[in-house]
């Protein structure tokens, strides 16, 4: 149920947010969850979710505030949890240690087990309220909560390009049109998603190996361990079968699912490369782009990042997949012989044009980084 | 000479330079100046010019100071004239009234005169300095100073586009790609310009007014007075001789200049129409640009705006003749087949592309408008 908050419940709680966010590049498949445990006011423990089958941030808060957590307020960004997952249920841990009030900011985005948390909370006699900064705790899970939801990760589209919406001169011309800066905000995406989608091109042109570098994530490295921060699964669609495990995208060592519609040769591919089969478009030769997408979210992979091509990008967004756009626009104008962002062979009237809501606008260095939502 | 200013004096002229504001869109070809004068830490008169040919802003800040002046000090956003122009020096109102010091933003940017004011009251025995808050003085007068040190007005090109840089389907289907709060901004460039540029295909295909339409120009008919509001100049480029009279961009009745490299026909235009003979460029036929900003700076126009094609735009921006980019991007993404924003037929490599440095974002209505200035 919802409550009239105070201004101090906003505060626990708005501090409860900034400790779960500390999860954003090691929770998944988990949420990131962050708690608070108040008693006379005081913070008395506290504790955040770092990793899938370690603890989770309520019992992290408990075990700071020990005998404390009596008669005190909890602050949870998510509706602890009820069942036995890879840890046991929070909901008892918190009514083991005597808490008399439990505020959540959102309910479990899970509609099998949503609400069960609050319950077994209330029938052990403890005030439970939900609804507090519910949209910046949202907003710390959009793929947690599209998976739970509609069986689809969250996904984000990265595209750079200059002002007049280049990406590469006529010739093929195409590097360092974006700053440094901008390349490293890049690595941070990269290690929020639980997987970077890429198409053959990029790997064969571009000789492209979409993996984080720790040396490159910048101030992140003040915050988060080196060995924490996990490598996103890198998802290339091969429909036409050109990739070879010569190429650099094999040399690295992390996970590869290998997207394809048939298996026409047979290399022998490193330990780590998974061939996934999918089916083909209803209209075209091309992999179907959904039936990936769900693939993923059966995976457990929450948030995922398209880096690629004009055409692999369009289809996309075409077919109105991607939530959010993150465009990193350099401050140069190349000319209309360049090479375009997006190829959208569908659209061709006005009214069939994609539209979105800016949701973030910054300066990343020397470009400017817009991030939109699709309406 | 410079001075250690107080904080005092920072808020002086930060306020004397909100008056000069007020004349953003009526002092042309003057510039925008602000007179504050302080008496024993009080303000006791202020003063910004309105209107060529009208008071400056120091004569109606001293008519306001009154005996008060006798003693105090002058904050002006430029430094006082010392010249009989289209009324008396301000430099011998501000000896006449007694004032003991005097603090100017600037100085005068005319090589003829700068300094010149400033002197002028030293010899009378008056304290001044220059200096403070000098970059925010300047701010307001790109114009003033470009056509002064230069010989050019301050250019700027005005475009809308799509996320992805399209200005228009392939069909040509293009109306209302940015929202209306855009268009109204659009109208508040026009009225603070002196001039807008544009080519005979605005004109005949789009039928363009390139007027300002009061009703349009929102919260700025708060500050200022409907008839106050000058249209701008309306300069259109028609080297192919097909404009004719009938078209709606003659049909308002205000000031045209005609731009043509020669004249093939012979068409009685209205009054308000001056017809300009001005070379062809050196390599194709195409209007000579510079001569043309050379031409507009000679009628005393300090800040023009471009709003044309992407034919003409590209030209201006190609040939480096342009300060200031103002971009609303609308967030939609229109797709490979719509029309690109700038033609720039001798940008070929990455190297020749145009750079700029972000000097303002703001979200106007839904859309982003982006401010930049060439380097």
């Amino acid at each position: 149920m919802k409550n009239t908050f105070t201004p101090s419940d906003h505060q626990f709680m708005a501090k409860a947010i900034r400790l779960a966010e500390r999860g954003i590049y090691t929770t998944s498949p988990n949420p990131r969850v962050g708690c608070v445990i108040v008693n006379h006011g005081q913070i008395v423990g506290e504790g955040f979710h770092e990793k899938a089958g370690q603890g989770h941030a309520e019992v992290h808060a408990l075990a700071m505030a020990g005998t404390n957590a009596q008669g005190a307020t909890a602050y949870v960004t998510l509706e602890p949890c009820s069942h036995v997952g890879r840890t046991p249920p929070c909901a008892n841990a918190l009514i083991d240690a005597g808490v008399s009030k439990v505020i959540a900011a959102m309910v479990d985005p899970n509609p099998h087990v949503s609400g069960r948390g609050l319950a077994l909370l209330e029938q052990a006699g403890i005030e439970t309220y939900s609804g507090l900064l519910e949209q910046d705790a949202k907003a710390l899970n959009l793929g947690f909560i599209n998976r739970m939801t509609l069986g689809f990760p969250y996904v984000r589209c990265k595209l750079a390009a200059s002002l007049d919406g280049k990406t590469a001169m006529a010739s093929g011309e195409s590097q360092w049109i974006t700053s440094k800066s901008a390349r490293q905000d890049v690595q941070k995406l990269r290690a929020q998603s639980c997987a970077v989608i890429t198409g053959a091109d990029s790997v064969l042109v571009d000789n492209a190996r979409m993996n984080v570098r720790w040396s490159e994530l910048g101030d992140a490295r003040l915050h988060y361990k080196e060995q924490a921060v996990r490598q996103p699964v890198r998802v290339v669609i091969d429909t036409k079968n050109r990739l070879t495990p010569d190429l650099a995208f094999f040399s690295e060592a992390s996970p590869i699912l290998l997207i394809r519609t048939s298996i026409e040769n047979n290399h022998q591919w490193p330990h780590f490369v998974e061939e996934v089969i999918l089916p083909k478009a209803l209209n075209n030769e091309h992999v179907d782009l959904s039936a990936l997408l769900n693939t993923l979210a059966k995976k457990e992979y929450n948030e995922v990042l398209i880096e690629s091509g004009m055409t692999l990008a369009g289809a996309f967004i075409e077919q109105n997949l991607v939530d959010e756009l993150v465009l990193y626009q350099a401050p140069k104008l190349m000319g209309h012989e360049g090479k375009g962002l997006l190829n959208m062979p569908f659209v061709q009237a006005l009214s069939q044009a994609k539209t979105l809501t800016f949701s973030d606008i910054t300066l990343v260095g020397a470009d400017l980084k817009i991030t939109a939502k699709f309406t």
